[in-house]
């Protein structure tokens, strides 16, 4: 129901590109209605139209490749490396598929399990590369089954490399890639785009230049919906290759694979699997300076830079190919040179989309998980139902446990020894922890000289909306007010504004201010009778770690806490203070003291009976002033609270 | 579902009036989740829990009875009156059963349809009465199959008095209101309220007051609800008939029936209808005054006033039925005097609600109809689906036709003689029509020296918050923007703001501006232009009979024009520009030139030509304004139209 009204909205808009359109009232009055505001059209499209309508539009893109990693601590950090290049903004990436790494298991290091991440977890369009060789076709069905449960809606299809030296075709099996292409589109219909690979320079195996060509149209023609190409060394070896396939009737979207060279080893080593030769000009500068990896890079900058512009300069390119070896630094100075690289400040949403297709009307979430939308992408996974953005009509929104702490990406990206050092190697008392508290906040280094830049709750630095809040944080902290969450109240910040902006230029933004802690019972009794003079403006929730709960919330209704107006639109009201989620992040919450802190300490050591006892006597508070216009009144409530306790 | 969800919200919030509840987490992990805001609990109890809350709130209440009319105009003053007196703030009304006016028929002045109007078009609480002898069991199931099909939710079970002289018993059928009490319960089981009638002084027609008290009881314990009681003249004939009720066990709400005098012949026919006795001292001040009918008057108000004084002093009575024989002035004096008329320039929403209980979580409409909030409930009455307070996932939202321009609720309060008067005799020109609507603004009399108090698209004068508009409106009108709709831009006002505010206290609302008129097209060809200028900031639709449609909306998307947001709650928008529903409108704007403005003229006559004119060749256009923090700048667009056009 959804999908078919969403894809006659965006079909919609594309009769408006000339900013007005006539229309008869019949064919109008046929027109459905969306069930949510469509922020950013982008989400709702495939792959394939995307690159249309930026073609159409002129605009340039690139995308990414990275192959899966070969341990689990290398899969964290390759989830950061996405989260990090994810943000120049790259249309899509894609994941390598590699037959020798069990590529289509759940292990944390697996094709499928990486794609899974950048698509669910980090919001990327993704490209699951898969090869059919030596593999029946109940494999590659499986294969693709789970990709699309997962909500993977890209496959790259190739042949993959034979078992042997030489290659023996398998009768009744996948010889070619030609036949996955035409096994998805027979078992998966248009659900998957799929993308095929093209040589330049031909493919090494192949009889001729042309008797590839010849192939790659099959491909193509079997139902390929775009080709990525190998990687070349000229300009002149691609725009030749471009001419060659339309001249054969190859009319779908040609897309240059781009190596930066960036150390002479890798070069040897991918030019000797890729049975390409390396052009005497580029030997000629590359083999005086071998040893310096630094001059090679700035070598392998430049080439590609040049290359990329004159491609782009062509007519011919509309988007980019990068081949980054799962580094960053190369293709990022790559794109930054070449203005592709767009750190846009504004968010789609104030939190990270999910790129799932059935995510994609997502538009509120509970403010709570701020700090950890994977998170709550985890926990809700299960939902199927997002109507109106937002769960549906089940009577009991079903969290799933968070059992699993250390699914790798959830884990925080420090090693213990790390942890331990910004956070204590030894506890002396509650006042310990107010100073690692406070220390996250202020940036300043504790008393052994280690910054704090994570917490059990935020596995980053502090957000740079945060810091407009710093020093009344830094004060509240070292009393005993923990903080794990707060937003300032915003009264109409346009939503092109670097630090609180967000969703489509034009609009405005508001948030009320709102304030997270955990604090001593003693706290909470005088913060209670504060609260008293503040009821008709301050809405609260204190919540043990037994559940018990108290709160002036009227009703058990949501308290929308950031909203959106923009033009020509209905509201969007992002997060919100749900009292009914609020006790299971309670549950995360308060786990969190105990997996990752107290953990870090020997069993029944001082150290990690300070945290047992603070997880077992301190509440959670949440705190929101309803009056945005006004000042923020939350810090008046924790002075008067201190003042009461004095 | 939504009922289930909602009856669960309600019930959450009984336990927090205490300000703060205390819960463990298991039983609030099965809270389910309003998936509607909850503005107004009271839009979602059923009478009898209303009464209640009031009761326990110490918030005294007043109800309102009414009979159906004779004629079809007196319909149409009814419903009018309703709309009044509803202001006032009446916990109900009601409407009495007339079994030789074919109560139960769909005639404009049947009972059945005088409730329906009361419920569904002026959201009114509205109890119906039923009588049951001389009726077919198979009749009364049918009214009632009606009365609930309708979203009528109360009855006052009666039995009605006799066909003949003499009461006769009938074998099989109901002789008694307690026979319908029992037959609705076993029939419709929790369904209706029931009211019934008790008779302070006994029935006329009882064995004695004591058997009568009895039948009361039985009654009762039937399953009626409350009861209320028939006139009396003194507070202690009902604080006597209170006590004894309690005294045999009757424990449910008693409310009394005031009858304010307000002449002396409608006095003497009430007291002979209902068999009571005039006490003496009444009757003293009345005969000598008996000719005149203000000094009447003014001693019924005194008298009612200091009776109703009497009984709410008591500490028995929380709420006073009013029987106003459908006149005004009395029972409005005495709810003044006594402060329980409450008109509360506050609303719960921008538009009027429905109180039929399928659309008690309606909570946004398209502005176009914020003038005729019937038509609108009119057509869309069949919508059963308000989820998430709009129509729902239906791919076309099916308005009504709107063909019958004499529904009486529909009509204009103003008959056609001075309608013309208004309008003009006879129009020469597009600039009669012009200056029709420039009088309708200014409020200054026409040339013929008549003020223009309604238009084809509003029954009533400018809306207080429209007079905020008037220079300009009165500036453009002149030259032939002929507006319909318009609203100011408001940054935040608060919600208890007597002009613009709506919703509970403690809230902001906000407002996009918005101007709605008819042109011709040589305007829209210049502001088309103009326009351009203005492409991110102003969103336009302009439309013809023909439905030639030009719009700049994206993607067909709804435009959220009013919004609210309030403590502890999700963010409300009740009026949105739809594209969709505004070709729906179109229809029935344009429509309104001839049904009610051009039909006023000969066929062929020259009036007529000219309406029909316009009709065929003005264009309808609306304009946002999205910069709601800025200016209004719907006037520049409208300068810079009129500009070119010179």
């Amino acid at each position: 129901m959804v999908n078919e009204t969403q894809q006659s909205c965006s079909a919609s808009s594309s009769s408006r590109s000339d900013g007005g359109s006539s229309s008869g009232s019949e064919s109008s009055k046929d027109n459905s209605r969306c069930s949510t505001p469509v922020l950013d059209a982008d989400r709702h499209e495939r792959l394939r139209e995307k690159m249309r309508r930026r073609q159409e539009a002129g605009d340039k893109w690139f995308s990414l490749e990275f192959f899966p990693p070969r341990t689990a601590n290398g899969a964290v950090n390759l989830i950061s490396r996405f989260d990090r290049m994810g943000a120049g903004g790259p249309l899509f990436i894609d994941v390598t598929w590699h037959p020798a790494g069990d590529p289509g298991s759940d292990k944390e290091t697996s094709s499928m399990i990486i794609a899974n991440t950048a698509v669910n977890y980090c919001g990327l369009e993704t490209i699951l590369h898969m090869t059919c060789c030596n593999q029946t076709k109940d494999d590659i069905t499986g294969h693709l089954q789970k990709a699309k449960r997962l909500g993977l809606k890209n496959i790259m299809a190739l042949r993959g490399d034979p078992a042997g030296e030489e290659w023996e075709e398998e009768v009744d099996g996948f010889n070619h890639a030609v036949d996955l292409v035409k096994h998805i589109r027979s078992e998966f219909d248009d659900y998957f785009d799929i993308c095929v690979a093209g040589y330049p320079k031909g493919h090494p195996e192949a009889e001729s230049y042309e008797a590839d060509l010849r192939h790659l149209k099959e491909k193509v023609f079997a139902g390929a919906d775009f080709i990525i190409t190998q990687l070349f060394f000229r300009p002149e070896t691609f725009l030749k290759f471009v001419k060659d396939c339309q001249a054969i009737g190859i009319t779908c979207p040609i897309i240059p694979g781009i190596f930066p060279i960036q150390g002479y080893h890798s070069l040897r080593q991918l030019v000797k699997l890729s049975k390409l030769e390396v052009p005497q000009e580029i030997k000629d500068v590359i083999e005086p300076i071998k040893d310096n990896d630094a001059a090679i890079r700035n070598y392998g900058v430049e080439l590609a830079v040049s290359m990329c512009r004159e491609l782009l300069d062509s007519g011919t390119v509309h988007g980019l190919h990068f081949y980054t070896l799962n580094r960053e630094v190369a293709t990022t100075e790559v794109l930054k040179r070449l203005g592709l690289w767009k750190e846009d400040p504004r968010r789609p949403l104030p939190w990270a989309v999910s790129a799932h297709p059935k995510r994609r009307v997502e538009d509120v979430r509970p403010i709570f998980w701020a700090s950890r939308p994977k998170s709550y992408i985890y926990r809700t996974q299960e939902w199927d139902d997002f109507p109106n953005g937002r769960w549906g009509n089940s009577s009991s929104p079903a969290f799933g446990e968070l059992k699993d702490y250390y699914l790798f990406y959830l884990k925080s990206k420090s090693p213990r020894e790390e942890l331990l050092k910004m956070w204590g190697e030894e506890l002396t008392g509650e006042e310990s922890v107010f100073e690692v508290f406070t220390c996250y906040i202020t940036g300043e280094p504790n008393r052994n000289g280690h910054r704090v830049t994570c917490m059990p709750w935020n596995d980053d630095p502090l957000a740079t909306e945060t810091n407009l809040l710093k020093d009344q944080l830094e004060k509240v902290n070292r009393r005993g007010i923990l903080t794990i969450n707060s937003q300032p109240n915003i009264n109409g910040k346009p939503s092109t504004d670097p630090i609180v902006g967000w969703g489509p230029s034009g609009g405005y933004v508001f948030q009320k201010a709102y304030l997270e802690f955990f604090a001593s019972s003693e706290i909470v009794t005088a913060l209670l009778k504060v609260l008293k003079k503040y009821e008709l403006r301050v809405n609260y929730h204190i919540v043990n770690v037994k559940g018990q709960n108290i709160t002036n919330a009227p009703d058990l209704q949501p308290n929308a806490v950031t909203w959106g107006i923009f033009p020509g639109r209905e509201i969007i009201q992002p997060t919100v203070v749900d009292p009914v989620s609020f006790l299971y992040w309670k549950d995360e919450a308060f786990a969190l003291w105990i997996e990752q802190w107290a953990k870090l300490y020997e069993e029944e050591s001082p150290s990690r009976m300070i945290i047992q006892y603070i997880h077992d006597n301190y509440y959670l508070v949440n705190l929101v002033d309803n009056d945005f216009p006004l000042e923020n009144c939350l810090w008046q409530v924790v002075d008067d609270t201190f003042e009461l306790l004095n």
